[in-house]
């Protein structure tokens, strides 16, 4: 049995409007940094996970971002996978 | 001038309550992922930003996150830049 740090980062996916993006692109605007476009705001989480081996903890992080983590109609993720102590 | 990827991650501090990940850790026991600790809940970013150089879209970026992305008491963030296109 192994302890694994998992990161997953969950994005809307590039098709779809993204009214919070927007949001962040026009403060950061007003705030003085004009030269910033294309804004999109997601979900970062992190987790640990106890499984046998590396293979076994990516396979049920993928299934956690399917079922759970992530809306498979309008975001996308990405996972990293490290072993810990 | 060229245009840099960012990427922002924005986590709660680790010493802090994350009540989003408490919430997601029980959601994912109840769905059969019990080997699971440890989640915290942050913001993913991802930005474009036309700056002189990768030095100064750096900064740009970090005063962002200084500024607005980030909630300086609570949150910590981190960075990556990448040049495109």
């Amino acid at each position: 049995m192994g302890r694994f740090s998992i990161e997953v980062r969950v994005m809307p996916r590039p098709a779809l409007l993204d009214p919070q993006g927007q949001a962040v692109e026009r403060a950061l605007g007003a705030l003085g940094f004009p030269a910033v476009s294309g804004v999109r705001v997601g979900k970062a989480l992190t987790l640990e996970l106890d499984r046998a081996d590396r293979a076994q903890a990516e396979r049920d992080a993928r299934a956690m971002c399917e079922r759970l983590l992530a809306n498979p109609v309008t975001e996308d993720f990405t996972l990293s996978v490290k072993a810990v102590g």
